[in-house]
Order: structure tokens, then sequence, then C-alpha cells
């Protein structure tokens, strides 16, 4: 069965969806995007998304594509046309089509908006079963990853690195020794004495919509939470790791670079967040 | 007049020269290109353009489109169907297009092979009579800079970010104080002393087919050159200064930060190599 994909107003089979090769995106990486996840139907923290979307764009200097309620009515369209059950919500906004410059385009171009679906399975994961196995590999991304650009080529790039390893995703790691975060998705180590540490906020990495939801659950939860920088050699010393993201949820790590986190099987923390983020983010889905 | 524009083994008009939007180029940035400029008809280093795109392409582990000689007749084949005396030919390769997924696409996924051309005056410019005025910002690129890839959202915010201090173009630094280059040009200075002097080839800057042909012919010319790295200090206290790049050739540059070099007019060794390397770009062009 073939998608039906929005470009830019319009419902097409997925065939059909095209954009310009003059588009900003395919030319210059100048596009960002957003990805919500739907479980029966329904949309998991919408609000957040549009309000990183919005973050993105005024970083960028780029044109909203539209207000966040036609946002809504078009994902809740893709739904009903795709019969998406479960799944995700693929948007990306560029900043248009104008012959190739490295200035900007002039005022008045309008935005690039296409959204797409995936179906693929959130709740019920073989990698949440076992836990997924991750590599070190260099944080070689640019200076200001906290704007969720189309720049992927390099995490794309690290998790073949990774793939090629015998793991599942990459673990990136600055000159400095410490841990960003995953290909696509935060990363977090629970220590021995039991605290939950991720990285702080900052050009370094970017600012999950998951991580924000696990953090206050956890706090709710009264588990201790440090947001500061670990180290790889401190996470390879954790009880456990895990990692966040829309699609991934929580989702436990059981290796780093071969050597086995705790005992190498998923930690009880990390289930007990993944299920009280769950049953929070199904309750509030819209 | 609308252009035509090649895409994956078709010419089209422009209006109709259109990707897919999985293109891993439009969703991921992975994509690579060259920029050939032509005169009177011909391609200038044809040749120094498709080794660049061989190491680009291997670099990435991207399957070439197709062979330099099939590449060398859709370049003469748009000189001809658009009528191009003088500008530029814009080729690009993507890994093709695939439901999106940071994995790579699996093995056999056709690239995406798209070439366009530009009318743009090459040879006489106001740029080169008043010579260009530059401006620093911190250089936030990734780490892999002589990959010529289409991650230039950077260097297009920089571009702009120069733009509105006054300036024509950016000159990138790094945390260390030195140039890097410029948005999409090669940085160069002439000390007090007559020595030119340009960044080293490493990972840090893209390896300008315009800039190898320069410093062979400034050593030709009895030039002392030297390849490392200088300071905004060093440039700015410079007795000249100039870019290279395919289509701006040699081009001079006249302050920094507002700050004249030299006596704020184009310099004299700096019109000299323009001058050589135009006339050896036109003699071998093919």
């Amino acid at each position: 069965m073939s998608r039906i994909v929005y470009v830019n107003g319009s419902y097409v089979p997925e065939e059909e969806a095209k954009v310009s090769v003059f588009d900003r995106a395919f030319l210059m990486a100048d596009g960002i995007y957003e990805v919500t996840t739907v479980v029966g139907g329904k949309l998991i923290d919408f609000a957040g998304h549009m309000a990183r979307l919005g973050r993105s764009l005024a970083a960028l200097k780029m044109t909203p594509p539209a207000d966040t309620e036609a946002l809504l009515a078009i994902h809740r369209e893709l739904v009903v046309r795709n019969g998406l059950d479960e799944g995700l919500i693929y948007l990306q906004v560029s900043r248009g089509s104008a012959d190739r410059d490295f200035s900007f385009p002039p005022e008045g171009t309008p935005p690039t908006l296409v959204l797409f679906t995936q179906k693929v399975a959130v709740l019920e994961r073989e990698s949440v079963r076992s836990g997924i196995k991750v590599a070190s590999v260099p944080d070689l991304r640019w200076g200001l990853r906290d704007i969720k650009t189309v720049q992927l080529l390099y995490p794309s790039m690290a998790k073949m690195e990774a793939k090629s390893k015998g793991a599942d995703d990459a673990w990136m790691v600055e000159s400095d020794g410490t841990v960003t975060e995953g290909s696509s998705n935060n990363a977090y180590i629970i220590t021995k004495a039991g605290t939950l540490v991720t990285r702080a906020l900052s050009h370094a990495i970017l600012h999950g919509i998951t991580r924000l939801a696990v953090l206050r659950l956890a706090r709710e939860t009264g588990l201790t939470v440090e947001e500061r920088s670990f180290t790889l050699d401190e996470a390879k010393d954790a009880r456990e790791a895990f990692i966040t993201s829309a699609s991934a949820f929580v989702t436990p790590v059981v290796s780093i670079d071969g050597q086995r986190i705790g005992d190498g099987t998923p930690g009880e923390t990390t289930k007990r967040m993944r299920e009280i983020y769950i049953a929070e983010s199904l309750a509030t889905a819209i």
C-alpha cells in the first residue's frame, strides 16, 4: 500500500510526493524537522513538538509554514488517510525553493512543508526486551545541535559505524571524553548510588521532548536527577543506562563498547521509567 | 526563460525538476556536490572537480552515479541546451531515496543525480574591481569539512551574519583564533614580507580545486608559499588578502571586520594571481 504524503497543501501518493531540486533542504540542508509518535491513532506530546518546532524556526529565522492548529489538522488527516494506529509522523520545514545561493532567498519565499507517516511498532519492541548495545564514536557534528536541523549525515554515519562494530547505535563523545547523546536520542546513566545522570541542556545536544517528560517523571517518583556531563568511563561503570526519544520512549542500554552495563540486562529503574512514561503519554495523547 | 535541468537521466524544464521527498539529501543532508565554472562554453578544471567528487563519494561510501565520461557528456549537453557561455554547472549526488532511516538504504539503491546551470558573470565582477569586505564568525561546522557535502546551513547563516554587519562574506574562525576559510571559498593572506599564507589541508577546510591550481601557479611565479594556519590578527595586519573558489577565481579582500587590509584596495600580487590563474584556466578549459 502506498502512503498518502502531505506536500505543500496537497495529499498525494508517496510516489508523487516530490519537491523542487532547488529546495533549500535538498541543496543546503536548510531545513528542520519534528517526529511525533502515534499510539492508538493519537499524538503523543504534540504540544511539546510544536513548541520545539517554533524554537527551531526562530533560531534559523525561518517563516512558519502554518499555525499549530493547521499543523494538528494535517497530522490528524494523515492518521486517518493512512489508517495509522501506531507509528510516527514526520514533519519537515525548509526555507523553500530559490535559485542556489548562500544568501537566504528573498523575503516572502514560501517555506516547504512536508509530512509523512511511518508504521512502526513503538510499544512492543525487541530492543526494549533485550536492551541495545551502543558503540562510542567521536562527536563531529556542528556546534548548534539544539536546533533540530536535517543535517543528519554524521549521526547516520555514526549509526552505520556502530552497526559495523556489532552494536545497535552510537553514543557520541566530545574530545573531552564526555558523552553528548545517541545518533537520534538522548543518553542517560544510573550510577551505582542510584542517581539518574544526563547531560545538561546546551548547544551540544538536542533538547529532547521525551527527555523533558522523563526527567520530570523521574523527579516525581523520587529519583535523584543530575543534569551534568558524564564520561564514557563513568557510563561503563554505571548500574544502568538508557536512551530516550520520541520513538524509543525509554529504551535500555545493556552494553557500551562491548562492556556490559550492570548485569548486562535491562535495568529495573529503566524499566520502571519506561512504564511510567508510557502510562502518562497515553493518558495525555490527543 | 526556463532552464533545462538534468534529473536522474532526464532533461526537464526547471519547473518540473523534482526529487522525492524521501531523497536522502532532502531528509538527512546525505548528499555531495561540485560546481564547475564555464567560460566561453568550456569547462574549467573539470578533471579536478571529478577527482574531488570521487573522493567525496569514497569518503561517504556512496555509489558513483555515472562514470566521468558520462558526467562530462551531461555537463556539455547542459551547456548546449541552456546556451551557457559563462556561468556555473552545479552537480549533486545523493544516496538516493528510501524510507527515512538513520541506517543507510539497502545496497543497490540508485543514487540521485541532479545537475543545473547558473548564468553568472565570472570574468568581470564588481567584487573583483573593488574587492570584498569580510566579517569574522566562529566556525561551528562539522568536523569533516574536506568532504564536499550539502551541509551548507552554517556557511549560509555565516554569510547572512556577515551581510548584516555590512560585509560581503564571512571568514570562519576556530576557537583557537585561526581562520579556516570563507563561506564557500578558501582564504589567503600575503604578509608584509610578501609570503603567501593559506591554511594547510586537513579535515578543517575544503580542499579547493582552485586553491590547488593557485598555489602551484604562485610557486611557479616565484612567490614564497606557506601552507599553515594564520590568526585573524595576522590577517588584519597582512599586506593583502584574497579568496579563491571555482566561481570567484581569485578575488581580493580589502577589509576584515572593518579594518582595511593594506591600503584598502585590491593588492598587486592578488591581481597578478587572478590574471595568471584565468589565463591558465582558459588555456586548459575543455
